[in-house]
This record gives structure tokens, C-alpha cells and sequence, in this order.
């Protein structure tokens, strides 16, 4: 039975301030708790409609904590969504761990994405392209957050993060650093080497001037049209393309 | 001076059915009005800050309509965004054009995208890879959705859109078809030509049964890591790339 203080602890986690001195933070939607469970996290509580337990029997089992069965209105009460996706999950956050690229390795750099969406679509797109860690600059969207965790539909347990001071990080470095620049080289006439750091900028302003200093090869996606720019996600996704494609 | 029966004929117009009936839409955001007023659209009110005014004089004398300088607030009250975007402005539709693909072109046709996020984020990436008309199924989002609109950033204004049937055209189709899925040829191995239709699925079901029978070239994006998916504003970028590289 999912008592009131249960239930008015999770709806907390909507704070970032809650989340962090619990360390805790929860994701919704059956896909997304599916992975959870799956994955090495520490999860709390799960809650989950008659559906989801019907359809989810042996992955129930495999999940740790306090199990309620709830109706669709008390998932739809909690979460962020209207409408009702099977389940949600309270998971214990992992310690913060250290990341550097290794030789052979690109990793992602996000400098001030603060759109939630954006940064959850991003990690889903890191995860597609095999793209194992993420650097975030202090000012990024909080990763534990629903929106972001929705987004990146069960990626977010399979790619590192880290919230970096950005400049700091990438003066350290002896790897390629890339950045993406509506004036950058055109990348179809480039053969992009996985390997190295790929910086993506803020959605309204780009890479920030610090930044940029440290960036060696600009990177840009030529347009063919009249839009002024792409999407931060968008270009993320288009530019991962490019760099795997000569490492298929 | 802004009425009330003005004030609320334009909050109406949040409602699709309202849209249809007056032939009117909004849009919302600095950028997004500005593109309109440079426009063939015909805008019948005009809504701004003392701020707009002041950076955009030129521009407002170039725009058709009523004009009202109008505080931050009334246009967050009428708007769907929560802060202030400078401006709003109410513009007639114009007449649903029928468009075909001509030789030597891709034209983008949406088979039940339902997300106004997605759709105009699609439209956006249409324009930047200079195409220029998209053919939507009669289950997808509307157009004239203010959150189509406002994801669009402006290309709207130049994108040519029409609500089809998709099977009946695609059955008259002796250009090329293509559609992209999980399961199709790998698009990094391939020189793609930019002719014929690309035909992109819904969100959560793809492309449906109907339409797939018509699709004669099905295209993959590979994938690299373990993320089931893309998203399929994300999807339709990386492919409109791969059809552009060949033709830079």
C-alpha cells in the first residue's frame, strides 16, 4: 500500500534540490522503467498499473524495491505526463564519476544545452551512435531530470555523464576537439575520425567564446535552404552521422 | 487599442476547429513573426512590445494589419509560451495548393506524425536541406498548430504543405519512393538521389501497412550502440543529409 508520504516523497523528486539531497530521482513510462530495471541502478520504489504487471511478469522480478500496484490516475497524479504510461520508478543516483575520451573514443560536450527535451533527445541519439560518455558544462540541464529521462527513452543508463567546467576539461586535452559552427568546415567533404571531443553550443547562443577558444576544427553542416539554423539535437544527430559513417 | 472580442478571437484560435472556421492562425515569438511579415502571408493583427517595436521599426513598416504595441504580459496571457516572445501576429491562411514532386526533387511526405514538436521541427530541417514541400497525412498534426509554428522557427513560410491521402498518391508515383525503417539497406552505403518522395513513420508506430506496400526503396540509418530508435525529427534530419551529400 503506497502511503501519503510515499507518495508526496516522489512528487518532491520534481525538484532538482530534492533530488539531489536524496539522491534520488524517478523516470516514467514502461519503456523507460523496463530499462531501468535492466540496468544497474538501485531502484527504490516502482509503481505500475494492473497492465504493466501483466505484461511485465518476469522483468517485475528481476527489480528491486517496494513494489505497489497503483491505477493509471495515481501514475498520471505523480508524473509529468497526462496521459498514463504503465510505470514509474524512484532510482537511487550513481556516484558521479570521473570521464575522459580515450584514444579511439569520441565523447560529447554539451556547453549550456538547458532545454530538457533537448538534452534527453541527445542522449538517446549518444546511445545510437555508441557514443558512451557525455561531458555537460555547469550550466546544462539537470540529467536526473523527468523531462530529460523521458526523452532520452532508456538511453540515460547506458551513457556516462558528468557536469564539468567545460574550458578546464578541454584545456587537459591532447585528443581532437571539434566543435559545430554555422561556419565551420562543410563535414561533407571532411572523413570524420571517431576520436576526440565533439562540442555542441547552447540553443540560443552556440558555443560560448571560452569554449570556442579551445575548439580546433569547427565543424559545420551545410544548408541547402533558407532555415537559419538546425536544432541542437538535431545537429547533434546529423553530425554523429557524418563521423560514423567512415567507421561503419 | 486591443478589444476583448479581439483579445478572445485570438485566444480562440488556439483551437483547431476555430482555425479552420475564420481561415486564421497565430504565431508567437520575435523570429517567427518576422519571418511572417517578410512573408506572402496576410497578417490581420499584430501584436508587440514596446521592445519589438523599437529593434524592428523597418520591419513593422513592411507588415500588413491592425497593429497593437501591447505589454509583455497580454501576450503571454494569449500565447501558449510562458515568457514573453515580443510579438504574436494573426494571419489569414492561405489555400491548401495541390504540390507533386517534379523531377529532380525530394518531396517529404509524413505518414501520421502527430507531434506539433515534431512536425515543425521536420519542417525546420526540411528548409535547411532545401526542401521545399511536404506532403502530410490526413492523421497528422496540424499545420497551423501554434506549436507546429513556434518548433518551425519561421520555415514555415516556405514550405509548401498539403493534407493527402498518402496510399492514393504514392499509388500514382512513378518517381522514386523511399521510406525509412529499422530494417531497410543501410543509408551509408548508398548514394542517394535527390528525387522522388521520403516517406517518415508515426512516433510510435512507424510507417503504417498501407503505405509501406507502396515504398520501394526502405532506408536504415545504422545504429552503433544499443538505442532502439530515433526520434523521427532526428530520423528525417540524418536521412535529408544522407540524399543531400551526393547533390552538395
Amino acid at each position: 500500500m503506497l502511503s501519503k508520504n510515499t507518495l508526496k516523497f516522489i512528487k518532491s523528486l520534481h525538484q532538482k534540490k530534492i533530488r539531489k539531497e536524496h539522491q534520488s530521482f524517478f523516470v516514467e513510462g514502461a519503456k523507460n522503467v523496463t530499462e531501468l530495471i535492466y540496468s544497474d541502478f538501485e531502484i527504490t520504489h516502482l509503481l505500475f498499473t494492473a497492465e504493466y504487471a501483466e505484461v511485465n511478469k518476469e522483468v517485475l522480478q528481476l527489480a528491486s524495491g517496494s513494489h505497489y500496484e497503483v491505477s493509471e490516475s495515481v501514475l498520471a497524479d505523480i508524473g509529468s505526463f497526462q496521459t498514463n504510461r504503465g510505470a514509474l520508478a524512484v532510482a537511487k543516483m550513481k556516484p558521479s564519476l570521473s570521464i575522459e575520451a580515450e584514444p579511439g573514443e569520441l565523447l560529447l560536450a554539451l556547453d549550456d544545452v538547458r532545454d530538457p527535451g533537448n538534452l534527453g533527445t541527445i542522449i538517446r541519439i549518444a546511445d545510437w551512435y555508441g557514443i558512451r560518455k557525455i561531458w555537460l558544462s555547469l550550466q546544462s540541464a539537470d540529467c536526473y531530470n523527468p523531462k530529460v529521462l523521458h526523452a532520452s527513452m532508456g538511453s540515460f543508463t547506458r551513457v556516462q555523464m558528468q557536469y564539468v567546467d567545460l574550458a578546464v576539461k578541454l584545456k587537459q586535452q591532447s585528443l581532437p576537439v571539434f566543435g559545430a559552427f554555422l561556419d565551420g568546415q562543410n563535414i561533407h567533404g571532411m572523413q570524420l575520425r571517431m576520436e576526440g571531443i565533439l562540442v555542441m553550443g547552447n540553443e540560443s547562443n552556440g558555443i560560448s567564446r571560452e569554449v570556442e577558444a579551445l575548439i580546433g576544427q569547427r565543424l559545420r553542416i551545410p544548408a541547402f535552404g533558407n532555415a537559419e539554423s538546425l536544432n541542437v539535437a538535431i545537429a547533434t544527430a546529423v553530425i554523429c552521422d557524418n563521423f560514423r559513417r567512415f567507421e561503419g
